[in-house]
């Protein structure tokens, strides 16, 4: 069976590893003559999957002791609508970085509720190629929260830093590089995080979240949008997704098991770099669209000199036995997604094809 | 290997021919060099998956074209907010018919939205022991829909014609039934289900609703809470679940192998009267909770003389290798899960040890 060249920006390629595991034991989980599926979520052997999930994410990010791990349904774009809703108290004001679609999506949820918002900087003059620098940050006293964008898959810019707020009330959508690398995590009042792109599969959203937070819920918010609902019940107060719950558990298996996350963060610099000098090196025949210091190392973006080029690239790329090399729909151009599951080989390998396409076509 | 005889209520058995085939192609689908959870949302290949389980839902059930299939997150317990969110104009009442806990809950939420509700009926004096009559149900003209529970997986009870309402503004938690047998779609303005019972894995909610509705949602709805969103966006509007829909997509095949709903129907009859005619047949040694005329035939609830005999009767079909036999946490007692992948020779086993043990212990 031969692997695709999977840079897929999410869902996006899983580990070989995690896939035999899943593979081997998809219909009889350890010798119950069930699968993980038909276990129930209050049985012992589901109860003790849906832990060690939470215990192996809490030692990979050394989450400290006031944080919680919840599971969550719906996406990061939920997460648009509960934070405001659980978080904003009368005449508190929601305060985004705008650095790319995500962003925006997350202040309009917002305004959709009725919520009073501001813009603590932006980088959408510049088509979003940048992160803007700490030092631009407007922030004010009447602030709920600081809500950041750490990684912006669609245009392909990466923070470096974080900035420190009030109360620590910094909240990041994390979906496309949480356990890439080290976090700081007492930076952050909440971490959120789609599974699809560095995680497991599509269906599940891990929260990070300290616990003072747990007792801001509004009255009038749904069971079902409120996180104390989650921490309070363990994320079990309705049926989790059971099975994207478990390969979550499997995937930490498997980056504990390459070493944890410093370990993790290297190999995709390496990674990154291999591409990032195809086209530094390229003398211009490809042109990445983020800015040097703003630069993704999980959303590789760039053009070529034309689109009939682009056009001609992609479609070679796609014969070579790349998958998922077109840009963002709203954006086009090209985009390389170099989550953790994407090998060293694949990138190695498109590298190369980069060199030799541009050799053919200069 | 030996497959268990699974009763859970849910996460529940799935049919082996649907856990084989995703076993078989988990790793590489189709000859694409990657598993269907490493495919983009936005794939052809996934599209397609995507397209046919709606496609076959429709079949099954003869839907009609003025409704459509949505796929949404968050189980029942979110439709429980959706719906008062979605449908109740200013001056309208949520009107529920309580049978059970997951009624309750769903009146809850809309009283959490601070929505104006009313009771159509309730069975909660007789410990939720049977479906009211349709001759029972206050409906008013300020009704925005009545809601029911078309199966109570707790207590076992089962609705077995359905009312007609005003503007056929009936909706249905469907949950532990949909799928078991065919249905008066036209009845209904919208019937919503959790997969985990008789449609496949957690982690996916099938809605099917008339497209008139779609029109009604109010402005402050977040995104992802609205109906029309999921619609305008064939349920791609942020990255499904796209592992459950494929798992859900292999159940509808399987069920259009075993000759469609009809078929299903009639093979469910035959699996729970194997266990109700062990019950009827025991001399009062099992005594069933629900009432004869509205008896589930997908969770069949019954106690024995003590909580201790129970307990025996627990510990000793466990032992046997029968799973989630336990009633609900909430009432206790026994409870089998009869859905339409646990198989004839399942419930023919579990009869055959009913009067074993009946034997043993009278």
């Amino acid at each position: 069976m031969k692997r695709a060249y999977n840079f897929n920006a999410g869902p996006s390629a899983l580990p070989l590893e995690v896939l035999l595991k899943a593979q081997e034991e998809l219909v009889n989980f350890q010798d119950t003559g069930m699968s993980v599926m038909e276990l129930s979520h209050r049985s012992k052997d589901y109860e003790a999957v849906h832990n060690e999930a939470q215990s192996l994410l809490k030692q990979l990010l050394q989450i400290p002791d006031n944080y919680e791990v919840l599971f969550i349904q719906g996406g990061a774009s939920l997460q648009f609508s509960m934070i405001p809703m659980n978080f904003l108290a009368e005449g508190q004001i929601g305060n985004y970085v705008l650095t790319g679609a995500w962003s925006e999506k997350a202040i309009k949820e917002a305004k959709i509720l009725g919520r009073a918002t501001s813009i603590a900087a932006s980088a959408k003059e510049t088509n979003y190629d940048r992160i803007p620098k700490l030092s631009e940050l407007n922030v004010a006293p009447e602030d709920g929260y600081l809500h950041i964008t750490s990684n912006n898959t669609i245009f392909g810019t990466q923070w470096k830093e974080f900035p420190t707020v009030k109360d620590n009330m910094l909240i990041a959508d994390m979906s496309s590089d949480i356990l890439s690398k080290p976090l700081p995590i007492n930076n952050f009042a909440m971490i959120y995080a789609g599974a699809q792109k560095n995680l497991g599969p599509s269906g599940i959203t891990v929260v990070i979240i300290r616990k003072d937070l747990l007792e801001r819920s509004h009255d009038q918010v749904p069971s079902v949008l409120r996180y104390d609902t989650f921490s309070k019940n363990n994320s079990l107060y309705n049926t989790p997704p059971t099975f994207a719950i478990y390969m979550l558990r499997n995937v930490l298996q498997w980056v504990t098991d390459q070493g944890g996350v410093e370990a993790i963060a290297k190999l995709n610099e390496d990674k990154a770099a291999l591409i990032y000098n195809a086209i530094d090196e390229s003398n211009g025949f490809y042109k990445g669209h983020a800015q040097n210091d703003s630069r993704s190392l999980m959303n590789i973006t760039f053009n070529l000199s034309s689109d009939e080029l682009s056009k001609k690239f992609l479609q070679e790329a796609k014969d070579a036995g790349f998958v998922g090399l077109n840009g963002h729909r709203s954006v086009g151009g090209c985009r390389a997604s170099t989550y953790n599951a994407v090998p060293f080989e694949a990138c190695e390998a498109l590298r190369n094809f980069m060199i030799k396409f541009q050799k053919a076509n200069a």
